[in-house]
């Protein structure tokens, strides 16, 4: 089976293989590994280290926007999201719930933030302190641009919050190069090609401040502290530790494969064999090429489209792609990422012909 | 090697190789694995369907911990824990983290609570609704049973959160033979011998209310909302799929050495056969044998001695223990549960006896 979806993703065979062991998380030997994946990590972010710190957090990619947002932005304090797509929704619900202001911008799904959406966000809500943005919205597949956002943010004295989860790994970012950043958060089976059970936060460390969270479970503070008082190898609750291990061979493959820069050719050569591959059989991309993201593609559905029936119908021919959609009308969802060559995508594009000419021969 | 803690246990082989791999969650086929987990739960947990659900949430312990408290206790309501361990400590913290009065009621780590203790802690405080107390306290080891507290909550109008971490599947409980009880919570990696990254609250459905909760990450009206607009088989948020894959195995494993009953006979003989195997080598037990509870036997560390020292002789020999304690004073921590028989528990004795002796003679 071919996994063609925004993640979790397909992995390489000897990730998957790390998870079938028993681990003791408080071990000295997969404290070494535990410390060891959180300098990678901290390094393949840009990090500075004393500047900026590594906070790994049990469960999903919502938690950690959640554990950023409570632990840099005081309660009652404010933020602005721009609304272009599904996961910047969720930013806006996490912040919210957790009784942050948090200010929804419109912007149309269709196309990722420009530097003038930020100025005039900041003009109508000057008192918020932070940007929410969504890197790679896997929403419709448009990318949020730092180094468009970012130098914005800088002259008007503003922080960034960036949720990377389906960015982190693919497109660049470094936290030495984008002093306005105070958190960079993404998880473990996205782009890295790991499994799901951890999310990480690069933060800027004297951005963290004590009793801020209001939740000791999403307390990013707390994660520091116990980091600088225990060392880098101890843990705050008990983690996914296989889901750890695997992360770690994880980053072993994608250093093997030239790290973000090499990945990100693949995934970019995945989604132009996808997107022109959906073009020639007649489908409608909801993203313009110029906007189109590396990630994940969304085509409109075609009239009367059965979406669950054709989702079916890839899978008894060994492509499985998303059997729902987040974009504003029906579409079709389908990732470019994971441990994917472009000759699977090709093969994965053909199989869609084949399952489309079907249906229409049927019809 | 053994691995002798109170979790993540060891595994079965058949349980961790579900790990190794790649699965969709929202797929079809593992909808229906997932729903039919969240029902065998609901029933090994003696819940009502319609009246109780299972709510699972990613990530650790505390998390389901902290999301009971929130979704049960209003912001500023009061909530009373008696403190006989380090997870009750724990519970406290979570509590007051999330804006909730928690009060502390004294407790000696050594014994269980008595209805003595309720009903005097009420009697202090009798403006708190709920009752929190860990089931299975894995800081000593000595076990707060329902069958005590149950009766003096349901006399004095009173409710329970059960943190039944390291209780259940091993120590018996039954919502419906419990109607004080609104939250039963635990994870998939202690007695139920699945790996970690996913938590369970089993709960009672009336007790949930919108909007109370004050996180959208730790919401359990949310996750009941989900399931009954969606179907048991829906997620919100990225689950850590491989960990309820791996779990399911684990129930049927759990089934077939004849669910509960034989659980809990296999880990007390376990527990009885190390807590007289380390009598018969001069350590002296934490807790006395009336208060020792199945999952975890604490001692006292002799004087002089050397954790991590023994902790790595031990390991060397292919037994894992761990390296830390969380009783008040210096204690030797070993877990009774997980995938270890009898005549393992032995064997894994026998070596802690060479161990002491050859540090003995090196003396």
């Amino acid at each position: 089976m071919i996994l063609l979806t925004p993640g979790p993703v397909q992995t390489a065979p000897q990730t998957r293989a790390a998870m079938a062991q028993d681990i003791a998380p408080w071990d000295n030997d997969f404290r070494a590994v535990y410390a060891r994946i959180r300098e990678r990590v901290l390094a393949l972010a840009g990090g500075v280290p004393g500047e900026h710190a590594c906070l790994p957090l049990q469960g999903a990619g919502h938690f950690i926007v959640e554990a950023a947002i409570r632990s840099l932005v005081p309660a009652g304090g404010a933020i602005i999201v721009p609304m272009n797509g599904a996961y910047a929704e969720r930013v806006l619900l996490l912040a919210r719930g957790a009784g942050r202001v948090a200010h929804a911008w419109p912007v149309p799904d269709t196309r990722g933030v420009t530097a003038e959406d930020v100025a005039a966000a900041f003009a109508a809500h000057p008192e918020a302190s932070h940007f929410a943005t969504v890197y790679s919205e896997t929403g419709a597949g448009i990318v949020n641009r730092p180094e468009i956002i970012g130098p914005v943010l800088r002259a008007l004295g503003k922080r960034l919050i960036l949720d990377a989860v389906s960015a982190f790994g693919a497109l660049p970012f470094s936290m030495e190069d984008h002093p306005e950043c105070d958190a960079l958060v993404f998880t473990s089976n996205k782009c890295i090609e790991g499994l799901p059970g951890i999310a990480f936060c690069v933060a800027r460390v004297h951005a963290l401040e004590q009793g801020r969270a209001g939740s000791w479970s999403l307390d990013l503070w707390e994660i520091l502290n116990i980091a600088l008082k225990s060392g880098w190898g101890s843990f705050r609750f008990t983690p996914p530790v296989q889901a750890l291990a695997a992360f770690n061979v994880a980053l072993d493959l994608f250093e093997a494969e030239g790290g973000q820069p090499a990945r990100l050719a693949r995934y970019r050569e995945n989604m132009r064999i996808l997107y022109e591959g959906a073009l020639k059989l007649g489908l409608r991309p909801y993203v313009d090429q110029a906007e189109q993201g590396p990630i994940i593609v969304t085509l409109h559905q075609p009239p009367g489209f059965d979406l669950q029936g054709f989702v079916d119908a890839l899978k008894a021919r060994g492509v499985l792609i998303s059997n729902f959609y987040t974009t504003k009308t029906p579409s079709i969802r389908i990732g470019c990422i994971g441990a994917i060559s472009n000759a699977e995508m090709t093969r994965a594009v053909a199989i869609m012909g084949e399952v489309l000419a079907s249906t229409a021969q049927a019809a």
